[in-house]
């Protein structure tokens, strides 16, 4: 997603919100973007709370863009009838059955509202219009035009109810985002209609420095940065998409995860004091920076080797050339030094999903590449160290490769950023140095 | 539907394929539309199914528009989801939850006919567009735009599958057509291209003299004209809607009732030999016409009857107004000539959901109008005579009169026009005088 491309998104009207504009019955209004997923709308009760929900923030005066995914389940059936169809079906007709989950939760919500009593209506991706590009099934956003749903909102204080995960495509036909396009559909849509701060509604209630299931002492972080939040989720936090947040990042979109299964009424807006949930927000709202914020695993990856390559310009190339070409994407690179000094060893990893693909590929380039022998393993692990605090912070990689040679875990692997450690061992220590890191950094709660 | 509101439903170069361009491979192509309800499309199974008669009208080189149903049980899930929402919701959020049925089922059929090697597209009412007005939950149509599905069937051959049921209001929102009107899409879609039939797949094969279940010895009709089959519509023949004959008629569409549960390989395209249905048709089209054409009866009316009213100008309208002012359908009325010529006793029917609410209506008029007493039955059934015939025919009615009253059968109401007679009888004789009227008329096949 460029930045030229998604100039429709800059957010409107800022000026003028700061001298204070959206000031009603003496208390401050903002524009909240919610959005709530499948697990959230799974049923007629479900989708009547988070009508609660939204109601809440009407009641407190804020103007309210609702996003809904599909009722939890529903996507896969329709997704599953489209592969009976045919396992090779068109992603236009796809998009066009897999769009009418939304389609229905954005309706049963609007008359949920309306229920209330709160004015709402719901917006169809062709209606409001979210305007897509042609890449049906995985489509990404160019434009939404929020200038209607501003209009209803300071006109009439209509909540509008936004069917996620589908915008209209310049055929003019539904396209979809692919998984998790609904939280696209919400970062955007708040950067569209200048949101002070788009609601992430899940069945968790934040964003965890580690895992809980491995480290029960795992904290939820009250705030993190986008570029924190980007590397956690490209690492393996499910809580958000990677795409939803590189858009919040660029758009500047501040993003509150909490909880949709809490009681609505005992919810608080969040404010300075107790929220319940993690902000995802600028470096610079974050006060108390720690070095490491949060540990990250991911168990995605397998590992090649290739034994005894030629040690010359153009070897790398004739490698990761092919690989490229057949859309691997291979992640940590290493090159050992040979005992002779013309040949070497390269270790490399590509997502598990292309372990064999990317064998075969290197199976026809043996001839142009020259190596001995491949030999290859899925049972490894990716942990990372994540912190914008390393950048000041000398040190933090030394402490965690003398943290686990401590504990006997060999790395096989390691690349830095200017944020991220992440180092490749075996499988069977993730947890082991999950736990060790978490303790090493000052993460554990008490 | 006005005439002038529909305009764009003008069958467009009609002329033009009179002189023989639709011609290829020295055979005569049509332009057809397909409509198949729900049952036909209940699974990916069944959709494989219509696909299959799809493609054997491609492959006899026809053009074809495809008109689908949502899936059998879908529409009623949507609903029963809309009511649980709230009792009293919006009917525009209504429209946006039910037609989500007919988009799936749309693009699972362009699926499968894709898969088959048909070139295929869905599109949705917004798409065509099949522009409606704003009377949501019941919305007619305005106006359809064929050119562009008329262009892709000309320049590359392409079926369109357009989803049933649905069209665009003049707000640009999702409107939907009521009950069964999907085939009210098919037969306008028909209109609107020109096409040269409309197939209406059912599970009947046909239209029937009468009821089966009642007369074992109905027979199919091979041809049935529009204004015969509207008395049969809306006498109780469920085979179409009344809305969708009528809009046949308007525009002279031709309209071929078909099962879809028959092989798709061994049907035949319908011609002057076997047609395995029933064709809806001009008069002109049907070369030996009977004198009845068919039987049908409905339980759905019920009696009232106001004793002594004064027999007085305006006593009529003193009763008929109220009634129509609380949208309650009269349909016959007797009235008798009483002892003293000063009083008379009044008896019409009434739709049998209305019965309670007209005698509280008519209650509520007692003083303007003056009867002494009301009386009710729902116990009643209205048999009905149908044919073009009749019109240059003397003598039916007297018939039919005769041959009732052979069998003991009072009637307790008459109406008349020029194709149809309607007797009102105790609701017990109801299979006794249908059984009677179908033998009388000829209709009995051996």
């Amino acid at each position: 997603m460029t930045t030229s491309k998604l100039a429709g998104l800059a957010r409107p009207a800022k000026k003028a919100r700061l001298f204070g504009e959206r000031v009603s019955d003496g208390r401050t209004m903002a524009r909240l973007v919610m959005k709530f997923g499948g697990t959230s709308v799974a049923d007629v009760d479900c989708i009547r709370n988070v009508a609660r929900h939204v109601k809440r923030e009407v009641d407190a005066g804020n103007q309210v863009a609702v996003v809904v995914s599909a009722m939890a389940g529903t996507t896969n059936q329709l997704v599953a009838w489209t592969r009976e169809a045919s396992p090779l079906h068109d992603a236009r007709e796809y998009d066009t059955v897999v769009s009418a989950g939304e389609q229905v939760t954005s309706g049963l919500l609007a008359i949920a509202l309306q229920d209330m009593g709160v004015n709402a209506r719901s917006w169809l991706g062709w209606q409001v219009p979210i305007r897509a590009d042609a890449a049906h099934g995985a489509a990404r956003i160019d434009h939404i035009d929020g200038s209607v749903l501003i209009e209803r909102m300071d006109d009439h204080g209509q909540v509008a109810v936004v069917a996620g995960f589908q915008g209209v495509g310049p055929d003019n036909r539904v396209a979809t985002f692919g998984r998790g396009g609904s939280d696209t559909t919400a970062v955007a849509l708040a950067a569209a209609i200048g949101a002070d701060r788009c609601d992430i509604y899940t069945d968790v209630d934040g964003v965890y420095t580690t895992d809980p299931r491995i480290v029960p002492k795992a904290g939820r972080m009250p705030r993190i940065s986008f570029e924190e939040m980007l590397e956690m989720a490209s690492l393996g936090a499910k809580v958000l998409q990677v795409r939803s947040v590189q858009t919040a990042m660029v758009h500047g979109v501040r993003v509150f995860v909490r909880s949709s299964f809490a009681d609505p009424q005992s919810l608080e807006t969040p404010g300075t004091d107790s929220p319940v949930g993690t902000l995802i927000c600028d470096e610079e709202e974050i006060v108390e920076q720690k070095v490491v914020t949060g540990i990250a695993y991911s168990k995605d990856e397998a590992e090649i080797s290739l034994r005894r390559v030629a040690d010359k310009p153009g070897v790398a190339a004739a490698v990761f050339m092919p690989l490229a070409a057949a859309n691997i994407n291979v992640d940590m690179i290493v090159q050992n030094i040979s005992e002779d000094g013309s040949l070497t060893d390269m270790t490399f990893t590509v997502p598990i999903v292309d372990f064999e693909r990317a064998q075969e590929v290197l199976a026809g380039a043996r001839e142009t590449v020259g190596y001995q022998a491949i030999n290859g393993s899925t049972d490894v692990a990716k942990v990372s160290i994540i912190g914008v605090g390393m950048r000041s912070h000398a040190g933090v990689a030394a402490e965690a490769f003398e943290a686990l040679a401590g504990r006997g875990i060999n790395i096989r692997a390691i690349t830095t950023s200017e944020i991220k450690i992440s180092m490749l061992i075996d499988a069977s220590y993730t947890e082991l140095a999950v736990r060790t890191l978490h303790s090493l950094y000052g993460l554990d709660e008490n």
